[in-house]
């Protein structure tokens, strides 16, 4: 049989805490997740540093990827399948996108790319394409196969509607994580009735839409996923501990290039600090090295290098107060010289850091990174702009709300500030 | 006021998917959870390998030791407090040791305890005892608190009502696993009603007692443990991947000690490999350090040190047949003999291991490492041990069931059969 | 001991699906559970005709001033108890408010008090202070205890804050309803983090405010509430059902008014027919009583009667249709005329029905019916209106959304209209 | 289209909190769930009296029998089609038995069958073969429609293969319900993982077997079934609640029986009384009509009638003592003997009860009633009975556990024992 339509003798589960079970029945799915790259996937934590503050979040990319897949799956298979507008010829194609979506991804994904202005849709670009395991399976399906699924990650594919599934706003990519991130972090956010959506779900040539009938469940995922990002994603201890993962590569970065001797060669590092990066030394890369390097980098002369590790792995965060650039950019101005004096680097001891979202966007034509709106399907068949029915989503449509903090280590300043003035002083400021 | 009696100015939450939340009034607590030894269990996984078979099962010992502690606070301050037979002097003593009950396990605990011949126990007394964070924190209580706190974890403390609630076969210990477990992995057992089991319990002189009329409930805990032991704990395929794990330490330990010159230097197991180890080498030890060299060691040339690694890390784990050692010894011998006739070495590629559980047990006067059991207080005020009125836990007490597996690289003798004979033979008597 | 500080000998506890276990410590609130008037709340639906559409809503009045009456006990007991803000004076006072909330409604509450112009509320304090069970309980408390209770359920009472945990848009009571119904109609709104919420409330002077810390769960509880609202309570199809509901009751009182000889004497309806009703009267009366009824008047010769009670009872509902009474009023007419010639009655057999929310609103001096607002308390102390606060809230706040539907019997007209035309002429009419 | 083949233009859902949704297709189908005999199941509860000991448990067999069909759909649809063993001939009939199994019962199922001396799976077949709404849906599928689907739920239908997915141990009534009760009563039992059960589901010629992996999800099964039965089914409080329902009509049938002059004639129990019973009398009964007697009873002139009401309704119940009628015959008749002399009827205020409850079966040839056992299909495909692999259920099997009680009104035994020393003597006796 052709290797694109081959079924396992018998169906795999895995169990998945969310979507309970994960059914695979296509070979080129199993061989898929059975490559190295795609392995690799366990080594990433799905949310980063947030588990120093929801200790339960130690989830990694691995279970979200086969979640997103799994949602594809029963989007094609429950729901699309049969009709007219929906093209069966692409369900491989839509599910390998699913699962290969993240497969770029490095360790600490945001900040490390951050750091060394990476971008990790070119490295799961690179890696579909490239001398791989996971290239050499989707290849079997044809030659240009790997392509396609890049094509489709890439939002470049030409049909939109394959595009819309695994990127829209409202997206299997989005129902996992939302979900996931909810149950193991453990907050009450984060649940909406994704049966219902997936009910509701109608292929469309462009797009998915919804019948009108699944408005209040849209309503519903929207607003968890604007519960989410304010109670989980930017909270402010866990956009600490990113501020002082960032610094600790940051500074292993500037000692390297101002050729300071590590007591412990940072060798996986190097092609990032020296920016000549092959794939292999990207692949190589997990959090297990990092935070093996974090452990030995205690132990090193540099009093930055080694606080910041100490500070990273032992969980002493800095603290934050509230700052507003707008108006108190001198404030900042006066920390930093305020800082140098104290003898405390303001680069890696006082650190601004800003969040924020748009919950969700309706089209406005012309503007750049235009989004896909969420389009109802009135009962006349009729679309309609998802804000144009509902008022909850209108309210915050279009809104990007922001937070500033300035983040700084108060442990530090408090301890000290009997012996030295300038601490306190500092302390002030930044309190008022 | 006192160390021991002091207070938070706010009583900090931990959000917990178990417990919903975990509550730290205490400032001893709180100071006991920042320490470097206590963090340091972040980076040690609850389940070992299992996640290798249930993807959600990232949990860590972090938040199991602090579910521990939250089941012990709510024992004692929602229903021991104020009761005659309980001394409320030891209620910190308590939530220390329930907090601290799991502070030695190394990384990947069993596999490597078992490799290297050590014991958790014995470094949990070390640390609480040594030079240590932790030990400055609980010597601020009083000088002889750190040794209590060992005592109490190790079974050894007088008042054996404290003793209990630790260890146990009802303890907080197991409470909590067992529902933690159940949650990350997603298996639908696992569940048994413990705010109930919380409600019944009753302090005695010597143990905590269950009223009569939570019998049921306890019955539920115990046919939980059960399903949990067969259905995760002794799952074929996460034992395949720690027969694996454990083979890589021991061919790692061979290397050295034949001499073998390393491509990376194993820096942090040379104190293991030489058994000369110092409190410190195992404090600094951690998953990430063994996961970051398994990936290194993937590009040693030693054949059987780089497969292994590669099939740990991309999981491609050995497989299993059923084996019974009374019958079947001769079976092996012949097994091992054409391992080596066909070059395959059995000491890493031929592994027995076998599972056994006893999921209850009555006490048995005179036997070693005899178990207290479960009592019943019953309507009279008199004690009845559990297995005396529950027939179902009656018909499982005191029954050691083992499962007896033989695991092997299918996948290599399958792929070579073809030109190699012996393999053939050996899948042939393998799968007989 | 004193009455009112009487403590059972041993906690009772109810199981409940929504809390756990409904826990019952004071003598009083078990006395007043087991009177004849409480009781009755088991005979009576939390949710009328709810049960048609969601076959899980069931559930009683009963379990619900129960739910309501635990939450009370759980913020006072474990969260007021001993602050400065609070009078534990009235802690049995608030309880029994709590617990007597909704005393007096009748069956199928709102439809029954709306045909026969009824208000629960002075029934609710009608049977606290007349010659009844739960009277001669609360009277053993002290004399004036009674009227006490009667004036924190009728707002009257003088403490604010008492009266704010039964009745504010933050109440017991609402936190309680909204969870249970969506427990037993089982949709997936209804969830918020009540145990945060609970935890975030602080007493002041004239309320209960919400520390500005618990502000996204206060927001998550006031989507549920919009959420519950569309998709429980006002869903069209149950409102169908409360439509017939009370033709039935309109039907019966106008055929006693007009001298019709009932086949079935209906006795307990008489009182409300005629007016004259005596507190035994409503008491008597329960849900069972109009479902034997509704089952007889089957049977009845008036053919309206019968059609509407198997209408009623085999769930053989109204379609609706949309309609816009500001630009549709002559369609109405236009209607009217059409079932007259026909020989349908329009009475009985086309109905309008109008469904309303404000989801939360602000204080706005001056207004009648003002709503009490929710506040949050900064962390300077200072007090602030939620909306101000909640860009979420802000977007709904004060926004009154309504829904206006038409109810007709479909089937009949679609079985009829190939032997009367006017019967497709109506279909017609209404679908457009 | 042929009616057993027409399906709804589009499915219909009912939201259901066990299942999620419930989903039908078939036109047939939803034409059975609209005829009247089936929206009866509405006013009967699943539970019985069992809501008065936990208030949740007011479901009702409409939508337990809406479970059973989901689940049977959910077998056929997504598990057996296409199977060998399995003839989709017999889908529609599959489905009918199971949505249709508990048409025949009458209010308070077993308390009003004992009375009354009627088996409810006699008016089952009644219903479907006689004049009825359900029999003329059936009838369009096929005359003989009605009879098969009548043999199926009666055990006799051929295929003992579909009679094993509505009747067996491990059916789809018990899958259901032991869900359903849990998730009402809001025990934490109950709970086991139907899905896994679902997938292990294999048909066979006679029956369903279930593949050898899955032996743990039904031990599972069995243990929640144990455990649902003692702490839910036979709950010593619901049987007294029940006690008190039988003694109510007992009294009421006597009363009629000896020419009493009821003052509210209870002419719906007349038929019965007299044992001349229309179906159309059966179908008219419900738990609604039982209950208004009831509250009418209340103010009957014999005291003994009125009382029992009294209790019933506002949950004035019987205590109960234990009683080991193989030893304490003799104490029993004392008991009467006194309460005779104190004049109290011993016949309505002494009740002797047992519950008796075989939780698994394995064969024995040659028994009466003989229960078909689980069968485990081995990997070699071999069968083996459940109770020979799992030692768990090998404990409980064939192993009937009893529990006797009697049943007495301590309340006005300790009311009235300072005036009537025989009061004080039977309470001695009885607690003894």
């Amino acid at each position: 049989m052709d290797y694109k339509n081959e079924k396992l003798f018998e169906e795999k589960v895995f169990k998945d805490p969310v979507h309970r079970y994960i059914h695979v029945r296509d070979k080129v799915i199993w061989d898929v997740i059975g490559t190295r790259e795609f392995q690799r996937l366990r080594r990433i934590k799905q949310l980063g540093t947030t588990y120093l503050v929801f200790h339960g979040a130690e989830h990694t990319r691995f279970q979200h990827s086969l979640g997103v897949y799994e949602i594809v799956r029963r989007i094609i298979d429950d729901g699309f399948s049969g009709r007219a507008e929906w093209n069966d010829e692409e369900r491989l194609l839509t599910m390998c996108a699913a699962l290969l979506h993240d497969l770029g991804h490095g360790p600490f994904s945001h900040a490390f790319e951050k750091v060394f202005t990476l971008d990790h849709e070119l490295f799961t670009q690179a890696i579909l394409t490239g001398d791989t395991e996971v290239n050499a399976v989707l290849r079997r399906v044809s030659p240009d196969f790997p392509q396609k699924v890049a094509d489709v990650i890439g939002k470049t594919y030409p049909d939109k509607l394959v595009v819309s599934l695994i990127s829209s706003q409202i997206d299997a990519d989005r129902m996992d994580y939302l979900q996931r991130d909810a149950y193991y972090t453990g907050v009450s956010y984060g649940h909406f009735d994704m049966e219902r959506i997936l009910r509701v779900m109608r292929p469309e040539e462009e797009q998915v839409v919804i019948k009108f009938s699944g408005m209040h469940a849209v309503e519903d995922y929207i607003m968890s996923r604007y519960q989410m990002y304010w109670q989980v994603y930017f909270h402010p201890v866990s956009r600490s501990a990113e501020v002082i993962l960032m610094k600790i590569l940051h500074r292993a970065k500037d000692l390297h290039n101002t050729g300071y001797a590590f007591r412990y060669d940072p060798v996986p590092f190097k092609p990032f600090f020296n920016r000549v990066i092959e794939l292999e030394d990207y692949i190589s890369l997990d959090e297990n090295i990092l935070m093996t390097y974090f452990q030995w980098w205690r132990k090193e002369d540099d009093a930055i290098l080694s606080d910041l590790c100490n500070r990273f792995l032992d969980r002493q965060l800095f603290q934050y107060a509230e700052f507003e650039p707008a108006t108190e950019y001198r404030k900042i101005g006066e920390l930093e010289r305020l800082f140098k004096e104290a003898g405390i680097d303001p680069e890696y001891y006082l650190v601004a850091d800003s969040s924020s979202d748009l919950p969700y966007d309706f089209y406005r034509t012309g503007e750049e990174n235009e989004r896909v709106p969420i389009y109802l399907q009135m009962r006349n068949g009729e679309l309609r702009e998802l804000s144009r029915s509902s008022e909850i989503v209108e309210a915050i449509s279009g809104k990007r709300r922001t937070d500033h903090k300035i983040y700084f280590p108060e442990d530090l300043l408090e301890s000290g500030k009997d012996e030295n003035p300038l601490y306190g002083k500092i302390l002030e400021l930044l309190k008022n």
